[in-house]
């Protein structure tokens, strides 16, 4: 039988998830892991990023893209950087791998008193008991007949529960010779209950014919399993109101003729909320519903009415809940209970759904910019099949902009760390070398200089996108969510990011372009330049520090705790 | 009785341990605390830096200078990035607390299926569970009457164990009232067992008496518990040969009469060797001894004489072991004991101590700098009492080099993470205030580009300094420990470094002056002009990838697992 290296099994298997990129930064414990990724026969390409968190976000936004996502790292120094975005990978349901290397098995097992760098307390497990607490599943391999059963039983687990895993190979180990894979990886997902689900699809498929009005609000969970078409394909046989949410908001859902906005409880526009839950019944159609997506818990969704909960593994029908009945099962029967439904009334009307329309545009003026008539700019800028990548003022005021089909927004999610959102900006766009979609960021800076070195990878790569930095010298969301006070803590030194590029390593008016934006005139110019963006464009967005969207004052004062 | 909030008397204890500045990035969670870091009277200033990792590492670096140091971030997406730099403080004995922000204890202790963005699952004590494998104490306060107590007992234990700590004070807890502390704190630090320590004492003064020829090989735990002048003074006394390791290389030796060098094991210089494993006794004072320290476990200390450790806690003797025996009370005892020490003999030579010493010093010529003879200059640059944070090519390169008097260097340490002698070096020149030493960072630029957005806190801060980048397009640590191979992944785009001062905030001529040397006299001209740094003067060193110190060849051979 063919054998390969154990470092090629893991990386063939990563290809059959669609992972064609490795991101990872080489060190000590795992360089024979990183020969293999160039040498090895496996279709896997490496990506460096600038640090270990970037790179681990890097991965979480290919994985949003591309189904799954993969981080490289030494022991210690390297897989403790990665915790935080793991942890948000796991709030967010996307799964991927963090790969470490570790000192050989005879080292591991040996017990010593040297003093071991990358290691406290002569405690070869501490990475692995700190990522338990944080992915579903936290395992080194540690003998060579058995690794890649175990390897293949955790990738299975990431993609069961759309969750991280952590994985140490030691050093001996990444270039000991396996068995080839004879086929694919079985991915084995986990059957539902069909007593559950077939009890619970009755009473859904009741309430749902016995009712006149319906709306559903839609949730990450549909994308993260692949069944957008088929939250589409709902919502038309209901002929239902469709909303989206904060925490995944796709334009598929708002440019469908019974697009009722974004729903965020009382955050939402009025139409929003009357016709969520105003109707017979509501369905959340994979949604989680963090403090974001319910306006701080103010939802009255199912409070008046019926309500269907159809989670990632389990269905909630008025207050009832169905075990072990997966999204990815359920979905599909209820399309084929409910295909000769009557359709639904809808008393769609003309009234505001979002923030920030395509109809609010106006003609630019020489004033200055302001977040409510920039965004409704940037919204009209927008395109089918946008690739957009926020971070907090960036993704907090995109979200309330209309979105044209397919255009897919990835970035605070129910975790909201700040820096994130430019990290899986970075991965997304390797993700994208396959999809090709027009590759835009919407940035505010105080997220943007947490992890702003990985400009430099993107400048590497030599990709084409839209880069756009909100610059209000600070903190602008938590400004508003702590406010009168001016509190110098949300002050951030300025920086003059039209001169980052060329720092970064790039050469301005070659492979970078920047540009500085004060007022409407000058957006508009810009996003009238930018309709295909050539290389590297990063545009600094002058606003003042004290500027706020309207819609985000209300936001915000729910969030004062 | 007086009373101030709980953050208000957090931050006093903290001033009380000469912890004049804390790190933070503020957050949803900690705004009351940064409320009260402003507003509060307790002489503590807020320093912001771009990212919760870099905050963390300049806490470590702060409290390498001032005996404690200090980071506030909020819940989660903050406090789990704090991770590597904390188990970087664990490692290398440095005593920091990281400060969290959470929900309020209401929240934390109502079961509910609401989902909050920051936590994941439910489970609002993720961040405690993993901050236990990393500090000696990972806790969070949720009663006033107790809080203060508490925090007391944690401080006390960062303190005992010269270990990082990790503590949550809950949103409403941050501004609750507790009474002023009647005193400062008192660290109630755990005393020796006096029948051990004697024991102990008997034995080492009597080996050290009957011995005729000493060496003494000094390590960090001296320069944590402040004992390098009473180590100095144990040289005198015993007139004994004296070598300082990688881990912490101190002036303070080197410049003494008796110094013969570096101890690195079968790394070493020949000559720091044979004085050092060649005596009749050699002491370990204070080290721990890692991989590089001791050569990857090369050394022969102790092979063929008697051997002496004076750990943290504890004393060995030729392999028996006195326990609860702390070096802070021991060393002052044992110099009472030799205090009447018949001088040993010591034979020293004209001989070669370190790889770059200031006797090597030339002239310098127009040919393209090499790491050999770059390395010779700058330990001539050097003067009495700098301050010197370096990184992987900076770190192991300037360990080799000969130190005035006084001169303190830290940066790669136990841990060896890359970016984290960048990040101390930030919060090391807020330490330096008080100290004023002349302050120098020379960095690999594959460490330095992990966390180069913190250059901005520098500039922003209008510090003094220069800070050397050695550009070799790559991690050249890495090309030595791993040759033979040309491997991609150890390449790093070019940045173009002098250029990234103004980018970040500063004007190039005005605050921030930057360099680019190519040869031997382009650096001979900067060490010049750099006499007494005004400003950020910021030197891109161009160096060929593949060149490496001699030294480090030898090293990196014995590196290769």
């Amino acid at each position: 039988m063919k054998q390969v290296t154990l470092s090629t099994y893991v990386l063939t298997r990563l290809k059959e998830l669609n992972t064609n990129h490795i991101f990872g930064i080489p060190g000590d414990y795992v360089l024979p892991f990183f020969d293999e990724i160039l040498d090895g026969d496996h279709g896997v390409k490496h990506i460096m990023p600038r640090n270990e968190l970037n790179g681990t976000y890097a991965a979480d936004g290919y994985a949003k893209q591309n189904g799954f996502g993969a981080m490289a790292v030494t022991f210690g120094v390297g897989s403790l950087s990665c915790t935080n975005a793991v942890a948000g990978a796991y709030a967010d349901d996307t799964p991927i791998v963090v790969i470490s290397g570790t000192p050989t098995v005879d080292v591991l097992n040996t017990p010593t008193e040297r003093r071991y760098h990358h290691v406290i307390e002569n405690d070869f497990n501490t990475n692995i008991k700190v990522f338990e607490h944080i992915t579903v599943a936290s395992h080194r391999v540690e003998k060579i007949e058995t690794a890649a059963f175990e390897i293949d039983n955790m990738l299975r687990k990431a993609m069961q529960y759309k969750k991280p895993i952590y994985l140490e190979i030691p050093y001996d180990l990444q270039t000991m010779l396996v068995d080839v894979p004879s086929k694919p990886l079985d991915l084995m997902l986990n059957q539902s209950s069909s007593a559950n689900l077939n009890e619970a699809l009755d009473v859904v498929s009741k309430i749902l014919h016995n009712s006149k009005t319906r709306s559903v609000v839609t949730g990450h969970l549909i994308q993260r399993e692949g069944l957008v078409k088929q939250g589409v394909e709902l919502v038309d046989q209901l002929n239902a109101a469709v909303a989206t949410t904060f925490t995944c908001k796709m334009g598929d859902f708002e440019e469908h003729p019974n697009s009722i906005g974004i729903y965020m409880g009382e955050v939402s526009e009025d139409y929003t909320k009357e016709m969520v839950d105003g109707a017979d019944v509501s369905i959340g159609l994979g949604v989680t519903f963090n403090e974001f997506d319910t306006g701080v818990f103010s939802t009255k969704m199912g409070k008046n009415q019926n309500v269907i909960w159809l989670r990632k593994d389990y269905v909630e029908v008025n207050g009832k809940r169905y075990d072990q009945v997966f999204l990815r099962e359920f979905l599909p029967a209820l399309l084929d209970a409910v295909k000769d439904i009557q359709p639904g009334e809808i008393a769609l009307q003309n009234r505001r759904k979002f923030a920030f329309e395509l109809a609010d545009r106006f003609e630019p003026t020489d004033d200055a910019l302001t977040i409510d008539r920039l965004f409704v700019q940037f919204s009209n800028y927008l395109e089918k099949g946008d690739m957009l990548y926020g971070d907090t003022g960036g993704f907090i005021n995109s979200s309330q902009a209309e979105f044209p089909a397919d255009v897919i927004m990835h970035g605070c999610g129910n975790w909201g760390s700040l820096g994130a959102g430019f990290g899986m900006y970075v991965g997304a766009n390797f993700a994208n070398e396959a999809n090709n979609r027009r590759s835009i960021s919407i940035q505010g800076e105080g997220a943007f200089t947490m992890s702003a070195q990985d400009l430099a990878t993107l400048i590497e790569h030599k990709k084409d996108l839209a880069l756009f930095i909100l610059d209000n010298a600070g903190y602008g969301a938590e400004r508003a969510i702590h406010p009168g006070k001016e509190r110098s803590y949300n002050d951030i030194a300025v920086w003059k990011y039209e001169k980052l590029g060329e720092a970064l390593g790039g050469t301005e008016g070659q492979d970078v372009h920047s540009f500085v934006a004060h007022t409407e005139k000058d957006m508009a110019e810009i996003f009238a330049h930018l309709k295909e963006p050539k290389g590297i464009n990063i545009v600094r967005i002058m606003l003042d520090p004290n500027d706020s969207a309207t819609f985000n004052l209300r936001f915000s004062q729910l969030l004062q705790h």
